[in-house]
């Protein structure tokens, strides 16, 4: 109706920038404006304590310290660390320096370290003293600084700056740099379903809108205290300490599930939420002094990854006195995507994701693009501002991941008669396994570089603690074929996740009439091999 | 270090860009496939309740209908109505449809009305049946076409199709329209005491960012029930509607606060949280009922505009036995932008905002551009996704407004020494005077307390010595109110530069179409007074 150039008048011109930008570090300096002398993060290993206001002076340090080492905005840098107060300092003082973050699992081998460092074009490192001398070698080969370790261990001197010397005498004064919301953020590593991992590019946008969902999904309010333990390399964790400090939140770090170290912790900093792998909690539930533990700072208990047995679940409701609710998502789309809400629990049996959050839509598709109805089965495919950019450098894969306008997640479900998702199974062979994705397809292929083994069908079978274990099923057409020596042939070339529970030789491996191996078959033969 | 020509896969290429993109009919359409059959919407007045999927659909037939009628995205569709549901199926409609709403209040003057539909260059109109004989004539001069018109008396009838007669033949499904978080959703005229109204431009993006507030300074929860009853022309309701979609909670829609009304509201539909102004709960605080109603379900009451008393406040907190906090906000940063929580309340007192909510830096400036320290007082200035794109048409007061790289909010205030935001008064209504600021409500609300000052406006009259001259105009509804008597009065209570120069009284002061005294009026009257 109108004439289309009556326009208003738009900020592209007369407003700065950064007044509407959403990137990660605004979340860190609103953080420090809003509850300065608020303590933001506990380390009980360290005894340490740092305040939203100091924790964003001290990203500000570290992020002019990049600058100042020569480091410019758009170049990457990997942090290689486990859990600690100075993880999350680099790891932020990066973003606010507009580096490109590329967060590295330590416990992988080093072949798969130097693929991720050479295929995201890592320009400089830092890394956890300990983790150092395994890596080292990998580093010197590329000709990679290691700008400053973080010390964890008292072992050994490495030549390299300690984190704090490193960022310390910087100006804490946030760095002014070019950033907008679409501006790439962090490259993060997803065991594939081919041999090499493929990097997940997230920009700032995905990483603010996912944490946002981590806020209304957790109802993660100013009077809690979440204790962290997850690995700050995989993106659950990272999403976390972000909701932490959108709404001025605590969290206790911790570096990993130790169940004397975790009671000690919720008992001592009074602990309101804490999110573990079913696997915890069925192992702190074993415990002759569970019931003596005082937990009642417990107000939620998030799982994740795999389901509870409802007999187990309810156990857990009433021992730690909690709500329990189950969180999901993935690297892809900055999670978490859905929630299984507390009202929920114990009504239904299986693996629900609940119902989705704010920032994401959850559909079902089928193989021809088409969406399909409550009750039927396909792939769980999102919509939102938490879905990745694309895969790096992988143009194919990226376009195959965003057929038909939707993402794509690699995961099977469907919606139940209330609305409820329900997953079903990964559309590739992925195993889920302690909390860990493991490729079917990589550890087959390295299985059968042993002489021993002439075929082989590598599936995830239930297991008690580690959800589903990797599991080898092998034929081998000489005489005598030798379990103990493929694994450890395999512990000596793939990651300890990676590896086997067990290696079993049968005679023959279901196939198809094409001869293709029918790994469901294979699966469903020996569900019950760890009962 | 790198060659800045390494590229990451941007999804530019090769995603849809509906995947990612942030806009308000995101909030409706997931809301209706998250918990499609639960109740969204309940109006008591109608009896009505409609579940978040049936409004999801409605919103949908609305947008189809809007766009079959001939309306182009872009265009401008102005709304002149008061609550009701089919006022969110309007609005929804329209900005699915990619149109740009204008949201008009209809108990402005015709004339203010003819100047806001001619600024916003609107296209077409819905209205409802009550104002339609007001506003005929200004339509008609216009040629302005009503699509529709809401129908809520029952007296005559209106030559429009009625609304849901309009849209409900169309289809149910989401009109395929290119849309972007940056692109305009709606046009909303700010009341001007100072000048005519002007129209603040807000993308999808600040309406999505700003809701998002809102969720986190109410923590609203999908067990929520929310009272709205405040007007949905003004951006707080539309703000707290879109909180309830984004986490599945249900609102009760009422036309305006009546009191019995309101209590029968909460009684009847177990409603947790309610958002009045403080003279609403003085009204129903002096209801000799109040201690038999059953109020039990509250669970957070939230003021706004204007602080209440600690007295009234206690008993606020123990008669409603709720929780109170303040919420604040204004049209050009979508609100809330802060939150006064409940643990502070009675701490403090005066007209405490609090601290700054997720999407939103607050800080305050000198009229230099340099951002003032604790305790200092200055211009409270806004950054975050929620802030307008600028004034319509109005390039001068968008570039004041954005001036030194934030958002000028013209409110005046400080961060106190536990870093609280503490209001002060309107930029506006700042006297500069012999070098002091002088809060001219402050002057105000001394001078009201006299008996012969039943109406008053100060204000800075152009003064040889002074500068300004803080200047009092009067209006008393006794007879022989004395001058003499008010400024002696002013002299015991207010410091000598707060105390006016002068006492006037007028036989009425100008005001607004919303009774609000227009102090520039006032001002502009008596430029010669000390001349």
């Amino acid at each position: 109706m109108t004439d289309q150039s009556i326009t208003h008048t738009t900020g592209g011109e007369l407003r700065d920038p950064r007044i509407t930008r959403v990137t990660a570090g605004d979340i860190v300096r609103r953080a420090g404006n809003r509850r300065p002398d608020k303590d933001a993060f506990v380390v009980p290993a360290t005894d340490e304590r740092v305040s939203f206001g100091e924790f964003d002076d001290r990203v500000n340090r570290a992020a002019n310290a990049f600058l100042e080492s020569g480091l410019a905005s758009r170049d990457r840098l990997a942090i290689v660390a486990a859990n600690s107060l100075e993880f999350l300092e680099a790891y932020f003082g990066a973003l606010k320096a507009g580096l490109v973050v590329v967060p590295i699992n330590p416990e992988i081998t080093t072949d798969d370290v130097g693929y991720e460092l050479d295929h995201a074009s890592v320009d400089a490192l830092v890394v956890e003293d300990t983790y150092y001398p395994k890596f080292e070698g990998v580093f010197e080969e590329r000709d990679l600084e290691t700008l400053a370790v973080i010390e964890w261990s008292d072992e050994g001197t490495v030549p390299v700056p300690e984190f704090r010397a490193f960022a310390s005498e910087h100006d804490a004064a946030e760095p002014e740099v070019e950033l907008e919301g679409s501006d790439l953020a962090q490259i993060m590593f997803t065991s594939g379903t081919t041999s090499r991992p493929k990097g997940v590019c997230l920009p700032h946008r995905a990483l603010h809108a996912g944490s946002i969902n981590n806020v209304v999904g957790g109802e993660v309010s100013r009077n809690d205290v979440k204790c962290g333990l997850l690995p700050m390399f995989h993106c659950a964790m990272l999403s976390q300490v972000k909701a932490v400090l959108h709404v001025s939140a605590r969290m206790v770090i911790l570096r990993g599930f130790e169940p004397n170290q975790f009671l000690e912790c919720v008992e001592t900093y009074a602990v309101t939420d804490v999110t573990l792998l079913p696997s915890m909690y069925t192992e702190l539930l074993a415990r002759d002094d569970i019931r003596d533990r005082d937990l009642s700072s417990l107000r939620r208990c998030t799982y994740a990854m795999t389901p509870i047995g409802n007999e187990t679940l309810a156990e857990c409701i009433e021992v730690f006195g909690a709500e329990f609710s189950l969180g999901s998502g993935q690297t892809e789309a900055y999670p978490p995507t859905c929630t299984y809400h507390p009202e929920w629990q114990l009504e239904k049996e299986g693996n629900y994701w609940g119902t989705a959050l704010p920032n994401t839509d959850i559909a079902i598709m089928d193989d021809d693009g088409q969406l399909l109805s409550d009750g039927e089965v396909g792939e769980i495919v999102y919509r939102g501002p938490n879905v990745m950019d694309g895969y790096l450098e992988n143009e194919e894969r990226t376009r195959e991941a965003f057929a038909h306008g939707w993402f794509h997640s690699g995961d099977v479900g469907y919606f139940d008669e209330d609305g409820l998702l329900k997953f079903v199974d990964r559309k590739t062979d992925m195993v889920k396994t302690g909390g860990e994705n493991v490729s079917t397809q990589k550890v087959e292929s390295v299985l059968l570089d042993h002489s021993d083994v002439d075929e082989v069908a590598v599936v995830g079978i239930p297991h008690e603690r580690w959800g589903e274990a990797v599991t080898a099923f092998a034929v081998s057409y000489g005489d005598d074929p030798d379990p103990d020596d493929v694994l450890e042939y395999a512990r000596g070339t793939l990651a300890g996740f990676e590896t086997p529970k067990a290696v079993e030789f049968l005679a023959e491996l279901p196939q198809t009439a094409t001869s293709k191996v029918q790994k469901h078959v294979v699966s469903e033969n020996h569900e019950d091999y760890y009962r």
